[in-house]
């Protein structure tokens, strides 16, 4: 074929050049390896707007007319190598907005390496989520799409680098478990081997505190499971969880006093690397207080709201607290404190002198809980009366209780989840927006039916 | 009490000193945060070794009768607030080989922040298998297990860190999935919701392929399942995988180039951060070649060693091949290349000129094969061909495939066993050894049993 001969020839002979790299190559003849983003075929002239990993460059075919029929076959995400010359827009040409907008390929061959057919729909349309979901491996090429997983690319790795700089060790937990260790949430289970069940981790919790016990401090990126029966959009069944714990801490200001270095050094890190995302999605980046993110209690948060002292808060109690930490501290970030010892994990500690509330704590952002933390239960003795408290049996717990049983420090920690930070990072409405491939009771990247191949 | 009244005085006013920094605190007065390595009680003198995240130190009590009586239940694995002067040890007393050999802490008091029982055995001792995971709580903080997941923690993050540096964006792969994509490998079932039946993933495959498409550079860290009904030292049922895969390849070649970028920057960076544990552990760290990392084809292997040629390699002839390698081109890798289309995953390519083998590639590491890569079949037409070849359904594969009907380029990639890396770099004999957590045919974290609370 035309096409193929065209670029054979080029191919032996030259290696490819990343489009962010074309302005070192000018008046040069360069090849370029992209996808097709644009193509606009007027006739005697075709442009094209080509897109790799590093950025989009226009390229246009000229008095060319084999090519330039030959390139009609040509549709949007196909992808090809196309060699060409490079030239600087004529002054009237130049788009100084754009990148790469002073220069432009002159094509002379274009080799097809993956045909496109055409597409179910326009790409950058405004797609419901459905659509979006159904066709999750063409969507997440939008822009927009794209835009929120380097973003929450960018958020795993800053806050995992600024654990490590603040001395935490990585470890893998379990998704596999023995048994619903958190007691009540609802879990998955799965058929092991020899007829045993095992089911699904809802949170690295134990593990992550046998761990204090080994390095003092810890964290682990975790995926976890969530069999909750709720079709809303912030429900979806797996998730991950950027956990921490941390020995020797007074109470859980220390735990507290790290997540907020973390979250620092994640917003100042995304701040700067991808202003132009925020840009893009006409969002801003979120507004760090210069002094200390603000601390309120449970009961002072409801005193601000005016509401009544109920054991939890609301979403819309979120969002009003949410609102009164931008306007009082110019901070996007508030911590929340001394909730009921009722209302939280069995493994919380609370001081006799502080009851009925214990040490946990929640950091809202923009209005919404990313992460949730506290002072554990480090006593042996405690510990076992707490889960018998809760009607749980100490028996079930004895691989974990180890920990306690042979020394462990004071600690703490909390557990930020990842979609959630993504998601309000870049204001996105729906959860399953910020996850590449959501999971909830309806879908595993297509609609389940009862009637498909999944069920049994 | 009389140990805890000690420290209250104490505990108010000073600051916890990291058992590192004590050396820059000498003949003033230190608290510290430990846990209790080693106690010898001699009558009128006792001395503790106290261990904190950052090291050892000892501590000394003499001349305080009440303090020395009160310190005789303290038993190794407490875990302790200790206040006391630090002093330069007299001459005769320092031991060079040890940190902080030349200071010794005089305890003027300690705290217990959490009694220990009796431990159920010496922590250091050689300990069978399942001792060693019965109790893995506790025998995690043996050195020699600490040794090892401070060495994962770090290939993990030097692995992460060289793809990151390499222009590969990171992905959240599923764990859930809705089908047996790879076909034939045993796959652990999930009752999923409304009586569907899910799966756990036993590789990140498809959904890295897919990601190929949108940011061309891509890897993930991911769990992954396997169900096979193996009581080997080499099999666990859940492990961590380090998957890359990148778009525009010419072959095979071109992967293998940034595998072995990636090996050589968690060489370089554990030889260099870690040194104290490979001479720790007796255990050299692993040979670089000067030149590139040896390539043989799998046939070329085969007359090396001068053995049939079957369709793959037995683990005595890659022990073979490594010894080949070590001698004759001073590495602990090398690459085998070439095998039998039919013995790979049906996503690898073949090359019409090269059939019967394709574009695969193993990466072994002194002896075993630690990473298994490809060039893939990105040919929309030619998968589908290859799905039926196989006996799988191109339909239940319409998710995926959307990423190949809608354009991608020519790609390929690899993962690494994050477990299998770790144990040939300490030259650690069993895998699970090497796997914190190990879950296998008879046990999480504790043994199954037939009459055990997770049957059913």
């Amino acid at each position: 074929m035309y096409l193929e001969e065209y670029i054979v020839l080029q191919q032996k002979h030259m290696e490819r050049i990343l489009i962010s790299d074309l302005k070192n190559h000018l008046e040069k003849e360069v090849v370029i390896g992209a996808s097709i983003n644009v193509v606009r075929n007027q006739g005697k002239v075709a442009f094209f707007d080509f897109r790799d990993r590093t950025g989009i460059v226009q390229g246009v075919i000229f008095g060319k007319p084999e090519l330039l029929e030959a390139s009609k076959e040509l549709r949007v995400e196909s992808v090809v190598s196309v060699t060409g010359i490079l030239h600087a827009r004529p002054e009237k040409g130049v788009n100084p907005n754009v990148q790469n907008g002073d220069i432009e390929l002159e094509i002379t061959a274009i080799d097809v390496l993956s045909h496109a057919e055409v597409l179910p729909f326009e790409l950058e349309a405004d797609l419901n989520i459905d659509t979006l979901l159904d066709n999750r491996p063409l969507t997440l090429r939008r822009k927009g799409e794209k835009a929120i997983f380097t973003m929450q690319a960018s958020i795993l790795n800053a806050y995992r680098n600024s654990l490590i700089k603040q001395g935490f060790v990585e470890f893998q937990a379990p998704a596999l478990v023995g048994g619903d260790a958190e007691g009540g949430a609802e879990v998955f289970k799965v058929e092991y081997f020899n007829d045993h069940k095992a089911y699904l981790a809802t949170s690295p919790q134990l593990y992550k505190q046998i761990m204090v016990g080994v390095y003092e401090r810890v964290f682990t990126i975790a995926r976890i499971f969530r069999a909750e029966k709720s079709a809303t959009t912030r429900h979806i069944s797996e998730l991950t969880q950027m956990d921490f714990e941390m020995g020797f801490v007074k109470d859980e200001r220390d735990v507290m006093q790290v997540l907020e270095t973390v979250v620092r050094d994640v917003v100042n890190h995304v701040s700067e690397a991808h202003q132009h995302i925020f840009t893009e999605l006409a969002v801003e980046a979120p507004k760090l207080p210069t002094g200390a993110f603000p601390v309120l209690t449970l009961r002072e948060a409801q005193a601000i709201l005016g509401v009544a002292e109920e054991p939890d808060m609301e979403p819309e109690h979120e969002r009003g607290i949410a609102e009164w930490a931008l306007k009082e501290h110019g901070s996007d970030f508030v911590f929340i404190t001394r909730f009921p010892t009722k209302k939280r994990a069995w493994y919380t500690y609370e001081d006799p002198t502080e009851a009925p509330f214990s040490r946990g704590f929640d950091l809202l952002f923009r209005g919404l809980e990313i992460n949730s933390g506290a002072q554990r239960i480090h006593d042996y003795e405690s510990l076992k009366a707490k889960l018998e408290s809760r009607g749980l049996d100490p028996e079930k717990f004895a691989f974990y209780l180890q920990a306690f049983k042979y020394g462990i420090p004071p600690h703490g920690g909390c557990s930020t989840g990842l979609e959630r930070f993504t998601m309000k990072m870049l204001n996105v409405k729906n959860v399953k927006e910020a996850t590449l491939f959501p999971r909830d009771i309806n879908r595993i990247d297509t609609l389940l039916s009862k009637n498909d191949e999944h069920a049994n």
